[in-house]
């Protein structure tokens, strides 16, 4: 880092990424921004560690753009209105000024794409692998957040999207599955799209909404413990990308990967039975008196061999 | 961590520090309280690298209080009430279930004293040192924070408290001196006294500040720097601990702790000529035209070695 210290990171290249409040970075904290009336900040953080959340030498602006996108998931999943995020960087002696160019330049695109600005953080060095922590700061209607235990008995439940695309892209990018013919799957892993738009549209609709990050199983388990009840899904119903049907036609055992691969960033939710699921979404199941949940193929509950990604 | 896990963690020691919003660290984010009438929300978030920050092995329910009141220190200088925090744990499989409970019992210790309330976070395992973050919201008068960058020529230059202690704490624990009659300057070092009431106090009144972190001599820099002025400050003026006064007679090296030592979390602040510093501050020189920090010894100028503290 010759030549290009914590204070040159901080005025050359986070400063640009600053919000009105963040003071460019040059006090001991941000102001937030005024929200209107009736709005409550909702804030989540979520922190990403080289070899444990992300593979080393990881592209460095494809990883900024994860870390805020999975925080941004978070918000997504409460029906929020993002706005801005903190970023605390741990940095080892390989990360350089064109990493860490690089690494802004990422935060600048998904600063653009979610109307999001950087507001505060802080940087310093670690003798260990690079570590990330990002706080994320987004707007709901105080009260009309979507929460995890308003799931109610005879609930559709409902996915954003394919799931279990980004553990087959780990898959590829670890050497254990060959790459070729795998292009989305490895996008799934690298680039989650959050559900911004569909987490808004969900509020004052939806009973109970979480984002996939531990599998879909450990997640809708969450809605189901948290709503005192149980939940029952179909296997044939959980959308996949056709790279992943493809993929478990040659081999069965990857037919666990939409049910714990995690990693998907899709939201899972559930809905009164007389709402129509909307545009995209997925019905999976319902949600049932008892408690777990129930994976059904051809008709007869399957066993899991675990419950989803969890940390040590 | 046999046997204790993620889950655990949360349910069992972290979700009875949760604040109401937090919804007991069951769900994807939190919401925070509303504010009362013309507050604003205040945030910072400072990381804490193992072997960077603090020394391999401290003492967990001492170090998760330094964690927060590190944090809180930033809050202080902004002239805020703190409200909450978030925080992110890396664990390497050196902390087991008994650390984990001396950190939380630490962190219960010091909400109480700081009127404070978890809001959420997320634990995650490292390959590499133990790694803590932590994001810490107050609230204060939208528009009458304290900024950096208002002071103004013929101000007095005011400390809070004596500094360098933390300095010669540290050079204690480390072995570089005996520690043998140095209490209170390791306490300095282990568990500072974020200058909450103090800060709240200066609202309206002072007209910039700072925590003291990376010394004295760097943050009045800031000050002076976003300001657009300079500052003239006497060594003799600053406040030493009496221990560090007794070092320094047999040490004269140890005269820079005061001014670059860093690590205080005093506050060091700027008034109005007319004005009285308030009780305890002390009064140690005067915002000038032109930049920079002058340190004046005995009359003359001093040069010192370094700035204060940077990471890499």
């Amino acid at each position: 880092m010759t030549g290009f210290g914590e204070f040159d990171l901080i005025r050359e290249l986070l400063a640009p990424l600053s919000g009105e409040g963040a003071f460019g970075l040059t006090d001991d904290a941000a102001v937030l921004p005024k929200l209107k009336h009736g709005e409550a900040w909702t804030v989540t953080k979520d922190a990403m560690v080289e070899g444990v959340h992300f593979l080393p030498d990881s592209d460095a602006s494809t990883l900024a753009r994860k870390l805020l996108r999975v925080n941004l998931s978070d918000l997504a999943s409460m029906g929020a209105r993002p706005v801005g995020y903190f970023l605390s960087l741990s940095l080892s002696d390989r990360q350089g000024r064109a990493w860490l160019t690089a690494f802004c330049d990422g935060l600048a695109l998904d600063q653009t794409e979610f109307a999001v600005a950087l507001y505060g953080g802080d940087t310093t060095s670690t003798p260990g692998p690079l570590s990330l922590s990002l706080t994320a700061m987004g707007a709901v209607t105080r009260g009309a957040e979507l929460r995890r235990n308003g799931a109610r008995a005879g609930d559709t439940v409902c996915v954003s999207g394919p799931l279990g695309g980004a553990a087959l892209g780990l898959r590829a990018l670890t050497g254990a599955l060959d790459p070729t013919g795998l292009p989305n799957a490895v996008r799934c892993y690298e680039l989650p799209e959050p559900q911004i738009a569909l987490g808004q549209a969900l509020v004052g609709v939806a009973t109970a909404c979480a984002d996939i990050s531990d599998g879909l199983v450990a997640d809708l388990g969450h809605i189901a413990r948290q709503s005192g009840l149980g939940a029952r899904i179909s296997c044939k119903a959980i959308p996949v990308l056709p790279e992943l049907a493809d993929a478990m036609a040659r081999d069965p055992s990857l037919a666990e990967l939409p049910l714990n691969g995690g990693d998907d960033y899709e939201l899972v939710f559930t809905l009164p039975p007389t709402v129509t699921p909307p545009p995209g979404a997925t019905p999976i199941g319902t949600i049932v008196e008892g408690e777990g949940v129930e994976v059904l193929k051809d008709g007869r509950p399957l066993s899991l061999s675990e419950g989803g990604w969890r940390h040590f």
